[in-house]
């Protein structure tokens, strides 16, 4: 059982390695989920809710507007950079370094801080603490949600944790898997030429995707990056026998201006010739920039932080809103750049400017810096 | 505790079947082993030996040579192919179908009848039925008896009945296993930009592989065909990585004549540019078919069979023999084609055959058709 430090009174920064420090790779992020629900249950203002893996914590002050802010409590696996550490660089920036601290547990503290904090925020808020997130979309938690308990999800405006270092990120590119199959016949490798290597054949696979060069595309008035990539190839079946099967798993991202079935033909033109079967496809999530309820939040961040939207490469759960009809964003402290690596790092100056400017918002107060 | 019937009285065909039916996947041949030691212990010419699940029988009649024959026990996994059943071919053949019928419990039969049968043979005759090698080299029950107990494998010739379809095949080609691998940066898949992926640049070493033209090479009169083929590929960390690392395993048949050092020389030579590591290297054994011991087994044994030595492609426990110096073929029923298939199946007068040509060569008499 691990215990959280006080919500309100600890630093947020602080508060963020804490966070990190209890260890939640997806599938394992019950410890940290109780920790969670027992720190929110402690604060009266809030009804605390549970699903899963899954913390809901939200006020029920009968404002006719509500807020939903949400981030997932899941890493990817640890890679020998737990517990966090802090450094200061040699520009004199002290950074907390160590697994989640980009991925998103400064956007989870944040959050934890100010659901705590804020006993009378401007709107209603809901806040989400949700499980699996970096793993296959159909175990996310917040998909769960939306589909077991939609009204612990419903809201004007959704405001997602992730990491884009203290700036805005409207939007999301979408994502597409693809197993792209080679096949031949199998025998004994010491008799070789009697079968036929699948392997081999993949060659052509992974030279077009070698070669492949991937478009940048105009969305809303933000400029989308795409790619398209291998995440795994496996075959063989023994070490003394002609593979039979090679299997080559792609990944492609494309900007939200296109749609599924476009990034699926795509795709198949990609690799024509082949035999293609999609695992996996969402759609990406155009900006919003233009919703009036956006342009406040973004009117009140943007005064703390200096910034102004950018587009959000990765798929995040901004497009499970968007289905639903909710516009949302993407802020968060962390350079997104660094989610997943090994060697993930925050400014910790820039958690505390996120917590301020979130506050600043949500409270609709003059924030100081450093809140 | 399974029985065989009678090993001098019982058709050897109808013993392979016998043998075929007590499944012996690599490492669970104690069955197996038990009903092989309990059937020899019953014949008092022959002093059997147990270690492991290894058996040998040898005869001490104090003759001036000893000949090993040597057989493993244990098949490759089961795969719906088992008890084995009997099939007359459109042109009248009669073949008997399961697991391990090429793969080689014919050999272990032919071995059984004889090793029973003969009381008195020409020389002496050391039986040897082994454990373990349809996998990892260092668990090969013959290996370890050489190891161990070298006096039980010692002999001026080794017959290893290993499927030939009743032909005799010298030496065998030498076997490498390398591990050829791709290193990059692994990043979100999300902006894979920021990454360098292991697996596009594993699309060369297929195309080398795909291009590459295996020789062939003539070793004291026989040719023996080589190959380079990946036999595993591996690649790959998550769903959403870029992967920064990708593992191309090939395995090398090499002709006899070719050293372990030059066998390593050429696949570092073809993957010149890659990060190569050596995981498996075995050197394969001249056909021998200038010594004089083999010269009059050859005389005996085609005089029954009518068919003329060829080369052997897979690795087979010949070369250990020929590290001991002792020379040594492959000779046995079953096409060596279809070994490790799941559709094996071997005619059963081939079995009888290469029985009667054995017994020709030991027992020195003028065998029949249908021993």
């Amino acid at each position: 059982m691990a215990t959280l430090p006080d919500l309100v009174s600890t630093d947020v920064a602080e508060l963020t390695a804490a966070v990190c420090d209890v260890a939640s790779v997806s599938g394992e992020e019950g410890t940290l989920a109780d920790a969670i629900e027992a720190a929110l249950a402690a604060h009266g203002h809030l009804e605390v809710l549970r699903d899963g893996d899954t913390v809901v914590a939200r006020t029920r002050l009968g404002r006719d507007r509500r807020v939903v802010v949400a981030g997932h409590i899941d890493t990817v696996p640890v890679k020998d950079n737990l517990p966090t550490w802090r450094r200061t660089t040699a520009d004199g920036t002290e950074e907390l370094w160590g697994r989640g601290a980009v991925d998103m547990k400064g956007g989870v503290a944040v959050a934890l801080h100010l659901a705590a904090a804020l006993t009378a925020p401007r709107w209603d808020v809901t806040w989400v603490f949700y499980d699996h997130e970096e793993v296959e979309a159909d175990l996310n938690g917040l998909g769960r949600l939306v589909r077991v308990h939609p009204d612990w999800v419903r809201g004007d405006l959704a405001v997602l944790g992730e990491p884009t270092a203290g700036g805005i990120e409207g939007g999301c590119n979408g994502t597409l898997r693809a197993e792209v199959r080679t096949t031949g016949r199998t025998a004994h490798s010491a008799r070789a030429w009697r079968g036929e290597n699948a392997i081999h054949k993949a060659a052509e696979v992974l030279a077009r995707l070698s070669a492949y060069e991937a478009g940048e595309v105009e969305v809303d008035g933000l400029v989308y990056r795409e790619s398209l990539g291998a995440v795994a190839v496996r075959g063989g079946i023994a070490m003394n026998m002609v593979p039979d099967e090679c299997v080559v798993t792609v990944n492609y991202r494309f900007a939200p201006s296109r749609s599924t079935a476009g990034a699926e033909a795509h795709v198949r033109e990609v690799f024509d010739g082949f035999d293609v079967t999609v695992t996996d496809l969402a759609g990406g999530a155009r900006p919003g920039l233009d919703d009036p309820l956006v342009t406040g939040f973004v009117a009140a961040v943007t005064a703390v932080t200096g910034g102004v939207p950018g587009p959000k490469y990765g798929w995040t759960d901004v497009a499970r809103f968007a289905e639903l009809g909710v516009p949302a964003v993407n802020f968060g402290p962390g350079d997104p750049m660094l989610a997943h690596a090994d060697d993930e790092r925050v400014p910790v100056d820039q958690v505390r400017t996120c917590a301020a400017a979130l506050r600043a918002w949500l409270a609709g107060e003059a924030p100081e810096r450093g809140d």
